[in-house]
């Protein structure tokens, strides 16, 4: 059995040299593949994600094609709420029966059920643990407090989330209680995902962008800093994806983690150059490039990798796959990042 | 009759010094207005942006109510496409009949036909001057060509613009060619609209966020560059409006024009105090802050009057006005404008 410290993925966040750089792909098990359409034509998204046996088969579907070194269990962001008692649906994205609007509404959420902390995607860590090869790193993921209270007041993903931002400005202390029960669950739900097995974790933060920055100081920071430290201090290692929020950036490499990961919009290959002591970098070709076929991919992963040095740097994309993407383009980056030093 | 240069917009503009800040709203003649949806409910959005007289009545709807310092034409940034042979719908984006998606597809687009350059906005822009009050600035506005490409490549405002990202990887000569063809007519269309009323025009550029800065830098800054150039040599003053790309706030600085207008995401006292010896600054409320009512709204207008200092500083929103924003908070900041220093 390999250590789990051989594993690429493993070292590369741990900034030790590997010999390639590790990749794997948001969104990696998902609409871009056949298998996965066709699956989807038999089964709701809910009944993907709320089944951990179905769960667990997707979160191995990539590796029938493709030697990523990670794979991510098949989740949504959403699935940890039922434990706070809070009841959705997916249209495709997230909707919330009884959105949050109110302090009263904050102080309405029952004391967390422990049970119904997404045992289904405890149970496919689990089982994807033993049915993917040794050398390949499992992930478990949450999203952020404030990425979550944005659904959750929103009531689904509108573009702006104007009533989230008209709820923290008008209504501070409720958003303050709100995002602490996010950030205490959080960590306990990313602290039981290590424990059944996810080698390391991400944090999904992908609407902090709305806020400015002294806003995001104030409301989001303690937060989010409280769930790393708490999720580190129980040797998690932590990968934090920031997205859509070019002007948070250096906020976000203040906070503790070991991966800094980043949309295409940042500059990876300075921000390699200004946090790379003390942090990973992860990611970032524009999953549009992918569209334009195998060789404007392959010519985007050269420029990646000539770019950004190769200790401390797990490849990805700069968001999630897109649905149309051909799988010759995935082929050209698997390819490109494996020969690199073949 | 004021001499233009007396109306408080115009004076700000030129970093003069004023009797007390101009104040308009980004979207002030818009479905915030109970009369706006009334007219609406009788005509379709695009019958009221291609009618020079409904136009003109919209246009000036606001000021029954409010003491705004500038009117903006009521207009979208399509009107000016038919010239190039596009058409287009409203649903209630921007559809576009049939997207560009080639070199091809560029090279077909007709030399700009001018007698379609959007007679209704100019004859909108002549009477809209006549019936303002003289202290009043009128303003006249654009798309910029990188957010009109958005929608023409795309076919319609969709998340990020994927399409728009494959087609700028993959076709950068056709894109080249298409923001080419786009900035000159704008060029054309912003000094009509100045010939035909406008004090100044205001350019909006709602998608370029979606681009890294290099990559902005060797595809956008060109024709942006040239279209302001080109209107500010015919003595047009510029407003360049910058939506959700913070990352590219420095950049749109160093382009020639008058006044910088940024979202609520940017510290726009930072702005003013880096850019503000050469540039007026325009913004920048969280519209979603007017959500929460007067008190919430007076606050915020309060903090943005003690950070921004007020010679070069027209207030605004940082985005447009949410149609659900209550009148009592619009009423609130046209009376916290207009008594800071009563």
């Amino acid at each position: 059995m390999t250590n789990p410290i051989d594993r690429l993925m493993l070292k590369a966040i741990q900034r030790e040299p590997t010999p390639r750089r590790p990749l794997w792909i948001m969104r990696q098990a998902g609409r871009y593949l056949p298998e996965y359409r066709a699956l989807r034509a038999k089964h709701s998204f809910k009944d993907l994600a709320t089944s951990a046996e179905l769960a667990t088969e997707v979160t191995l579907m990539p590796f029938e094609r493709f030697a990523f070194d990670a794979a991510i269990v098949f989740a949504d962001i959403m699935s940890p709420l039922p434990a706070l008692g809070i009841e959705f649906d997916f249209a495709p994205g997230p909707i919330v029966a009884q959105p949050i609007r109110s302090a009263a509404d904050v102080e309405k959420l029952p004391e967390p059920d422990r049970d119904k902390l997404a045992p289904e995607v405890i149970a496919a860590l689990k089982m994807s643990r033993m049915a993917l090869s040794e050398d390949t790193a499992l992930l478990g993921f949450c999203g952020a407090p404030w990425t979550l209270a944005a659904y959750l007041v929103e009531g689904k993903g509108v573009k702006d989330f104007p009533t989230l931002r008209a709820f923290a400005a008008s209504e501070p202390d409720a958003l303050d209680a709100l995002l602490a029960k996010l950030s205490a669950l959080m960590a306990e739900y990313l602290i039981l995902q290590h424990k059944a097995g996810a080698d390391a974790v991400q944090i999904f933060d992908s609407w902090a962008g709305v806020l400015a920055l002294p806003d995001w100081e104030r409301l989001i920071r303690p937060h989010l800093e409280s769930l790393l430290s708490t999720v580190g201090a129980a040797g998690v290692p932590r990968i934090l994806f920031l997205q859509n929020a070019p002007h948070l950036m250096d906020a976000y490499a203040s906070l503790p983690c070991e991966v800094l990961a980043c949309d295409w919009r940042i500059d990876i290959k300075g921000l390699q150059k200004q946090y790379g002591d003390t942090r990973a970098v992860q990611g970032n070709i524009d999953p549009a490039v992918l569209l334009g076929g195998p060789e404007a991919t392959r010519a985007a992963a050269e420029r990646l990798l000539e770019a950004v040095e190769p200790i401390g740097h797990i490849v990805n994309l700069g968001h999630g796959i897109l649905p149309q993407t051909p799988l010759e383009s995935v082929e050209a980056l698997v390819e490109t990042v494996h020969n690199e030093n073949a």
